[in-house]
């Protein structure tokens, strides 16, 4: 029952301090998770391990992006699961 | 009003010809373009032209993965066009 409730209250700030972290992204992904260009995808509901594994890419130079490829250099793993978190907790299609 | 007309009809023959293309899509990324997987992006209802780059990528080489540079290589440009049509026009978040 404890475990429970810790991780319950874990995977909340990790929302939380993924939207605090969400400001830089909200140019081209949109405040709600939705692109207002169609050459830029939505991130509202994807997968949360995809997110994670394409923000170390970009970070990394495994995939590279002349835009996202900057955008990810200072991001901590801790960062980028919880940009994860926000993300893929955002209604898919937007509110 | 004609153009008009056989505009919506080219639309529409994208769509029905990408769902027919999506065969080996459905095992990664779910009949309704949901990904069973944390680790695969969901397709349904993201935005048709990261869809199409993405694939382009993908076949040209200039974004690399084990899986779906192997898929890619046979598409056509229109084969891409048609998919992300398809996938696009999928309901966010699924059926």
């Amino acid at each position: 029952m404890i475990m429970l409730g810790i991780g319950a209250v874990a995977q909340a700030a990790d929302i939380a301090a993924g939207r605090a972290k969400s400001g830089t992204c909200v140019a081209c992904h949109g405040p709600d998770g939705i692109s207002h260009n169609p050459a830029w995808p939505n991130l509202a509901g994807q997968k949360d391990q995809y997110l994670i594994r394409q923000l170390r890419a970009f970070r990394d130079g495994d995939r590279e992006d002349p835009i996202m490829g900057p955008m990810a250099q200072g991001l901590s793993d801790a960062d980028i699961e919880d940009l994860a978190a926000y993300y893929s907790n955002l209604p898919p299609g937007g509110k």
